[in-house]
């Protein structure tokens, strides 16, 4: 029987939405965005889409048109109802209401701001001004809608049957990888591959593959809308928009120095337990933990997001040393550029000398590598950053030279403050 | 949406049924059911199924109940109106009206008749008996049953995505033989894989991947049902059970060496054009196709089931030859034991010399070897044939001795009667 309502519904949109909630996003982006709506809220920031893969040109792949639709859709969305009650009454890391009711009263009055588009040499730019709190919001479904714009427009030469076995194929690769990790002894994994996904719908197939095929050894999502429906935990803490965005902020080199500090200092206010997590990383791991106060040594953890992730969890680890800390009570997640091997090798180097986490990304969500022709679907290393804050530039070192950002003179002024030395350069894949 | 009319109506079958139609069979079935009713109704017949692979114990993996409702289910099924409309008005092979209407209104009037079963030694014995024209229809209903039966006992361990990874695989798998048989110029296959496969929605599914990937190298299905629905033409034409139950029917030696020759010249009178084809190998090809009447060298083709297909092409080219016919003119059927690689082989052998075609069965819809626990779900050789004609022995000797069947004693017979020396043997795989 074919289902006449259900066929007439589906006919009737007129464009096939591909963000269609306000929490699908990554939870931390929620958690970040309450801090900031508590300590920073009439900040100004620009939000900037950058493409780090110049060969694919998406201005050449993506029509404006259904570019502005999808953005535009966005923009008409609001929080549910069910998503609202969700947020404020769901348990999170075995905190009751960890979102306070002001926050929850602002979310669900929120519309995302309005965007800025323009193409320059078959790339889109993309850029979003306004109310940190707001504009923020930005950052993930911005991604999520280029991301899947792109992987259409390469879908749409393919034929029925094709597709179908392009996504046998996707779906084999997966699993594949899925029956390698979970030999692996105490493992915990979980999806942090919402913002460079091949799809909404492949996240969400990936994430029920991992709940099935598992067996315990996955602990959620980032993404809050599916940790919802597929009811598992909503997984995240902080990132280092943060960081940039307080720094940016600082009037003196001394403020400077103290910034990224400050921002922990705030989040120590608001969280404890699995929320204390540090990212180290934004302005060089081993200065940042070197001039680091006391009581960030007490926090849960600490997130390697860029660098070599061996090299950066013994800096970790030698850190909690010689702060009095046992490094067997601590968490280490890393976070950066991880597949099957790099999880298999990271475990077995650290597992029993720390508590290790993954937060497995685009290569969960994304690796199509192979599986279209001239590999048209090959994932691409697109971000969203804030870019300015109250009319001042914003900084980013990390640990990789590769992914440093912002102007100049403004990185050689933090490379000075915060102590920055010669740094290794690591190819960004995605 | 959820359609809840057809959840419910899909809930409310007590059984999920795997044959729904009458003409879910081969079509060559039809053809040669159509010549009986005709020339031989009244002879009595026992058809039963035979499993060749011993190592798979049906009786331990399938339930007998569960049997027993398919089994029962298939003896409910009537012609549909559609199915009828579509025998009685299409066009077969450029034929009109090829299924006579005394014999469409007998098909109307059709009801399966009784089957007889037990279980012995991890097996089980399934035997129908009764007019010909009747039970004759059981044998590709009765192999699918079976077939799937157990596919559905490996199955149900297995949890929902690991299904679905199952399927993904299998499609790749298949989807890489069609990217590598499209590249075979002139390449002409047809799918003959109803009695041995996996399941009816994966023959489907494989004969739509054919249709797609093919490019127009797919000539159609054995399958009527599926031929019908996915619009493709049916194909096929005879079988060994007419030469097996006419030769059993013969009242000496005499008549025994020309029972062979009288299918042929029954099927002559009824058909022409691609319907004509030998199948020769029933007693032996070589001695066959040495004492046949001067007639059949003007058929249209041959069909290759048994024995080494190279050496029974050149056979068959060396006979036409001898009967100054051109082989060029003449169409070879490859149907014993392909896959692409053997397809490959024959067409670059025999491309040009004759015409070529392929009738691809279990490598094509169940391949499933290595793609479960124990490889569960390998095909494996079940057949269902008659074993006896008015009270006597069949007798199959083909050009394989693993593929003989009978009483020794017949067999012994046969081999005088038909003047069969010695035989390579080949391993039976499917």
């Amino acid at each position: 029987m074919v289902d006449i309502a259900t066929r007439v519904y589906n006919h009737k949109w007129k464009v096939d939405t591909i963000v269609r909630s306000l929490i699908d996003t990554d939870f931390y982006k929620l958690l970040m965005c309450q801090s900031v709506f508590r300590n920073r809220p009439d900040t100004t920031v620009t939000f900037s889409l950058i493409n780090r893969t110049k060969s694919i040109r998406l201005a050449d792949l993506i029509d404006e048109g259904e570019l502005r639709e999808q953005l535009d859709h966005i923009r008409t969305l609001r929080l549910s109802r069910g998503e609202s009650t969700f947020l404020r009454g769901n348990t999170f890391y075995g905190k009751r209401q960890m979102f306070r009711p002001d926050f929850m009263e602002w979310f669900e009055g929120l519309q995302l701001p309005p965007y800025h588009l323009e193409k320059h040499d078959g790339q889109y730019e993309l850029t979003f001004e306004g109310k940190w709190p707001e504009v923020m919001m930005w950052e993930i479904p911005a991604l999520a809608v280029l991301m899947e714009l792109r992987s259409r427009a390469v879908l749409r030469a393919m034929g029925r049957f094709e597709l179908q076995v392009l996504y046998a194929r996707a779906m084999t690769k997966l699993w594949e990888k899925i029956e390698t990790l979970r030999q692996i002894d105490g493992l915990k994994l979980a999806d942090f591959g919402t913002r460079r996904r091949h799809s909404f719908l492949w996240q969400d197939w990936a994430v029920q593959a991992l709940i099935e095929g598992m067996e315990g050894k996955f602990i959620g999502t980032s993404n809050c809308l599916i940790a919802m429906r597929r009811e598992v935990e909503a997984i995240g803490t902080n990132a280092h928009e943060l960081p940039m965005v307080y720094s940016a902020l600082a009037n003196s080199d001394a403020e400077l120095a103290q910034a990224p500090y400050q921002v922990l200092a705030d989040w120590h206010e608001e969280h404890d337990g699995n929320l204390r997590i540090i990212l180290p990383d934004t302005y060089g791991t081993e200065g940042f933990l070197a001039r680091a106060p006391e009581w960030l040594a007490k926090w849960t953890g600490i997130r390697i997001d860029s660098g070599d992730p061996a090299t950066g969890a013994e800096t970790a680890i030698r850190w909690w040393k010689a702060r009095g800390e046992d490094p067997q009570d601590k968490l280490v997640i890393f976070s950066d550029g991880l597949d099957v091997a790099k999880i298999a090798e990271l475990h077995a180097q650290f597992a029993g000398r720390v508590k290790v986490s993954f937060g497995w990304g685009t290569m969960l969500t994304n690796d199509f590598r192979g599986l279209a022709p001239n590999d048209g679907l090959a994932p691409f290393s697109l971000v969203c950053k804030a870019i300015s804050a109250n009319g001042r530039p914003t900084v980013k070192l990390s640990d990789n030279p590769n992914k440093a950002m912002g102007p100049a003179d403004e990185i050689a002024r933090y490379k000075r403050v915060f102590h920055v030395g010669e740094q290794a350069a690591m190819d960004v894949v995605v």
